[in-house]
């Protein structure tokens, strides 16, 4: 039997405030559950309406009631299985290879979005201004798909971060030169603003080399998605 | 003052089946109607609650209280602005130049982001197969900003589809050919498939390449979101 005691804990981690509070989260569904649980992260603890769930670990998985498991979840269908992990140590990343910035970015669903393609593209480190929303909100961590185990998350003040990067800083910018010609290094900083508003100012003076993807259609007004113009600029940088 | 039968009328074609009947479909926002008021799309009625709203056009605009237009909207939050438009026939796609075809895509906000995508790369010709999310679905016209304007959408049998279709039909799969390698033409066709389960047997029997976007991260079981892998297609497609 779970406590009402733990169930408050658990359901209280669905804020940012009490998620640091305990230096806990909450994932959710057989996919990002086992991602987390065969990864660095430390289990906290599981929950499964599910007797014969296998996660394939030794962990202690308790057995919850359905309406448990429903008290606990962000979901309005939950999943068979919630887990309660350790949020890690930010580690700080390192300039052999590239690194990409995210300035204010609001949506969680792109935030998981840009997770899950570091992950493809072998990113290992994503720094966050303090603003940027936060990576282990229920809907960024569903949107990871797991792969937030596999990158390095860190949030800090950008303009300090930036000002000690010895490597070149790219910032997507709708006046950028088109990334097609150029030649993309080894090792950089890709740095993506916020959804309304692009690259704030104070971080815009900080970047080195504004880029762009061009544009084929008929309209002149419009914007990519963050999400997807951050897909299609680290396999730019990739192909390369 | 906007008639209860109006209201239920608006309210109605939130779902497809109503959309369908009579005709008509809801967008909502000043972003996604004004694009849409601007173009070739024909105005059944406007609703407004801001008595100067201006939207460069001659369509009666009639102003509505908060409270009517919260009955009227899909969002929990609703604008100020709420249009009703007809459905635009069909028009037929050509194959001078690239056209993108979508097998069972379920996700309202993915095909909303692929049609953005289209508009972007100017790829005129969207065509869906049947079972595809309904691209007049309120969070597919969200996810558009308007875009929806600009390319032409059609649902259809695929397998008939592709079986008369006088170009190469190039397809995402995880066990394709690199996309790098490849010199795509200047007219052809791209399908994606579905977000779990990918390409269908019946549609995979009537590509004739197979593509994939090579992976740099460690893990090998992950595969990216179906709007993003389109990005990075599509723009492998342009910029040759």
């Amino acid at each position: 039997m779970v406590s009402k005691n733990q169930i408050k804990l658990v359901k209280s981690l669905h804020q940012k405030k009490y998620r640091n509070r305990h230096n806990l989260f909450v994932a959710e569904g057989i996919k990002v559950v086992q991602e987390l649980v065969n990864s660095d992260f430390k289990v906290n603890s599981l929950f499964s309406t599910d007797p014969e769930i296998n996660l394939g670990t030794t962990d202690t998985i308790e057995i919850v009631a359905e309406a448990e498991l429903k008290k606990m979840s962000a979901l309005t269908s939950p999943n068979n299985i919630l887990g309660v992990f350790e949020i890690p140590q930010t580690q700080k990343p390192n300039f052999d290879g590239w690194i990409v910035v995210l300035d204010d970015i609001r949506d969680p669903g792109n935030l998981g979005t840009i997770i899950r393609l570091c992950d493809w593209f072998g990113i290992e480190h994503l720094v966050c201004s303090s603003n940027t929303v936060d990576c282990y909100n229920p809907k960024t961590l569903q949107a990871t798909m797991g792969s937030i185990s596999r990158v390095n998350i860190g949030y800090t003040d950008l303009q300090t971060f930036l000002q000690n990067a010895p490597v070149n800083v790219f910032g997507a910018f709708m006046e950028g030169g088109s990334v097609y010609k150029k030649d993309m290094p080894n090792s950089g900083i890709l740095v993506m603003g916020n959804e309304a508003n692009g690259v704030s100012k104070e971080v815009e003076a900080m970047v080195t080399q504004k880029i762009s993807i061009p544009q084929f259609g008929k309209s002149t007004t419009e914007s990519l998605n963050v999400a997807t113009a951050t897909a299609i600029l680290l396999n730019e940088i990739r192909r390369n």
